[in-house]
């Protein structure tokens, strides 16, 4: 297998991951420029002739899932694959408890009670390998994802991976050759494409509410510091990141639906960004009010500035503002905003504002356009996505509409060169940032055929 | 005289500006690249012994005072100066009827009747060479802005000037060198930094409410359309900006504010940005739907970008974002927002969220704060400047603390250093999108005075 430049230490293991907050800050900056000097080749890497994954279906099945991951997200993503009759045959994690209770979930369902695998690290391997599954679901931390999305499609199964799908331009390639060799998809499980706004306002962009497109902003603004100090779930590795990088560690949530309004891939694409990160003050500032004198978290050096804030342009010449900050107080916000020459739309809380119909210089609420532009998935499921509740209703519907496309044979919504496109502005904002805010190129992941692709990136479940 | 670029014909007249639309786009862009290398030249400006005018006091005076330009503008600063008490002995306009409007003004407040000056683009040299004036008040067109200061200064009155206060990396120089040679103050008439929440918050942040300061965001998002392509005020002369350039064209009203959070130029400056544009086509649309077919107007090509968003990053790491549109619709919006490690505010509506008292992410209103933090200022004079009503009160409180720190012998609470700062984004703007978002230090104005300096950049009314 290719090796994967994840910038972390590849022998280290899922659950030591926390003790690598001792390892010196000269080292850790040299794996940081490591990953710069990998993002600054994107563009040589190399072409490769197997044909593109755009617009191909699946071939339709009911797919036999294994998942890898059953943590709190991947429990949730298992709660949601079940309430749509999917099949689970095989779980794996790290930790046995956390696999037990998740077959429990499949047992009470009424399947069978699906195989475990809990070996260690590599445990993974010998599920993909499995001939009764179709399909690999991964919520594990990040730098797993490319490992075993790469090993689940090299072993003939379509994969679907948690946000973000890589962490370095060439893992973001890794994924699209690996996925056009062997004709395997590889979706990005970004929900918020999904999300009840996301989908209402996909559809006035569609209608030509806004007239032509122009900006768009985008961001991952939640304060998980609690959690990030907590001794378990995504507090055992996820605060280590910011011992190591320095630029937006979460790119996909908000920028996934703002792609999505402005065709990214489907006649227009990412071109260039440029990036800009504060100081990092606000885990250290936590840790001195909540972490007691002493602790081995105090080893720890916190690089990552806590707002970062990048501006991206596209090929038709739109901009994006695309933040990050998960470090200090500030209400949840993804910001999900798009503008244009006939009005604009932003959120948290939602609001709009139109030429014409509103007062002057007044929001007005959305209410009003929901029973027009409502997408047909809510309309259809959202009773249902709302009782089950996972991130509001987006998880399920969300899962729902994957396993429909499997089930009638359609092409993913999103694919592999979403996932990569999504996924690079952590790497470039790493490099734009290490170049004081120099302008970083995205490579264009589909060989040119963002171009005379088009149509609707989200389609319907009926 | 020293030469003023400001990358318009020298020879043009003012009543004349709207013609200028019929020159040929070969042209435009080759004014626009000279504009360019004149701001990248920035730093290899001259440097001169002159000392510093860094906290100089005026010599205590009641100032009389001419003003320049009694458009819509100049007659409402015009009004308030009067509401003060200020001698108004002098007047130019290039429209007689405009100065004999304004003439009027200050006859109905007591005052014997000003000298009139309408003899021309050029009338304005006569009124600064008058003995009997000690600060001279500009309010035309913004390429007026610095030969006109520089007069003033040069005919020893001290002056203030509407925003911005100058259009390039050279002009900004020379306002900052012709004011420490005559030893007269060129302050920048920045209504937004005696806005009602922008002196609460000011005195918020000076409290130190928001912890260690991290970010901030300011713009002028102002659907002008309506305005540029009337055929009176603004609409003689702005539009013709978008014919020309292409970046920020109106930074400071959203940057002032937050540069004063931040003790720009006073513990901390600007250190270099990145710039972004959309395409143009906010005024191009309008035109289609508004102006007759035929009219001269549809020779003219809009070039600017419809949303400019900047990143500026300070010399303590700190980052604002910077945005401009006024060619689309969209709400009026400054943004007027500063974050750090404790909590942050947002303006527009505004709303504040702190660590620990808020419910977890709930904005709160912020009238609970107003009786401990709101300004002196508005204290003391709130009632009267609501009641005069500039701008909701702020452009009285401006020009009343202007005539108070002048009569009491104060320094100003903002002076050349900051007008040239704040103004640098138009020409950085500029310099940084013909570049591709490539980064554009800011000049130094200070002379590395910022190091030293502290202190709040807004004082009381007595």
């Amino acid at each position: 297998m290719r090796k994967i430049d994840t910038g972390l230490p590849s022998s280290y293991s899922r659950r030591d991951f926390i003790q690598l907050g001792a390892i010196s800050a000269a080292t850790l900056a040299l794996q940081n420029s490591d990953t710069v000097a990998a993002a600054s080749h994107a563009d040589s890497h190399r072409q490769t002739h197997a044909q593109t994954m755009i617009d191909v279906p699946y071939a339709a099945m009911n797919p036999r899932i294994g998942l890898i991951g059953t943590g709190g997200r991947g429990t949730s993503l298992l709660t949601e694959f079940l309430a749509s009759d999917g099949q689970v045959v095989a779980l794996c994690d790290i930790v046995p408890e956390k696999a037990e209770h998740a077959q429990s979930l499949v047992q009470k369902s009424g399947q069978k009670a699906p195989t475990l695998y809990t070996n260690g690290d590599h445990a993974y391997e010998s599920l993909v390998s499995r001939h009764d599954i179709d399909f690999v679901v991964i919520a594990t931390p990040w730098n797993w994802h490319v490992p075993m999305a790469v090993a689940a499609m090299k072993a003939g199964k379509h994969a679907a991976v948690e946000v973000p799908a890589a962490l370095t331009i060439g893992d973001c390639w890794n994924l699209v050759h690996t996925s056009e060799e062997t004709r395997r998809h590889c979706i990005m499980l970004e929900n918020c494409c999904y999300g009840y706004n996301e989908t209402l306002v996909l559809n006035m962009v569609q209608a030509n509410l806004f007239g032509d497109l122009l900006y768009g902003e985008a961001g991952y603004v939640h304060d998980l510091r609690e959690l990030m100090f907590s001794n378990a779930g995504e507090g055992l590795w996820r605060r280590a990141f910011h011992t190591r990088y320095n630029g937006n560690l979460y790119p996909t949530h908000g920028l996934g639906p703002v792609a999505n309004y402005m065709g990214i891939n489907r006649g227009d694409r990412f071109e260039y960004m440029v990036s800009m990160s504060t100081p990092a003050r606000g885990l250290d500032a936590y840790r001195r009010a909540h972490v007691p004198a002493g602790d081995p978290k105090y080893s720890e050096r916190y690089i990552n500035g806590d707002m970062n804030t990048s501006l991206i342009k596209t090929a038709k010449g739109r901009t994006i503002t695309l933040k990050h900050d998960t470090s200090n107080a500030h209400p949840y916000d993804r910001y999900n905003s798009i503008g244009g020459t006939k009005g604009v739309f932003e959120d948290y809380p939602p609001r709009i504002y139109f030429d014409g119909p509103n007062g002057k210089d007044a929001w007005t609420d959305i209410d009003p356009f929901k029973e027009k532009y409502e997408s047909p998935l809510w309309k259809k499921e959202g009773e249902i996505a709302k009782k089950l509740g996972g991130h509001g209703g987006m998880d399920y519907i969300e899962c729902a509409r994957i396993l429909y496309c499997m089930r009638n044979g359609l092409a993913p919504d999103m694919d592999v060169y979403d996932a990569a496109a999504w996924s690079a502005p952590w790497p470039l904002s790493l490099q734009s940032v290490a170049q004081g805010s120099a302008p970083a190129k995205f490579p264009d992941f589909t060989g040119g055929r963002w171009k005379q692709r088009n149509g609707s990136p989200i389609g319907q479940l009926s």
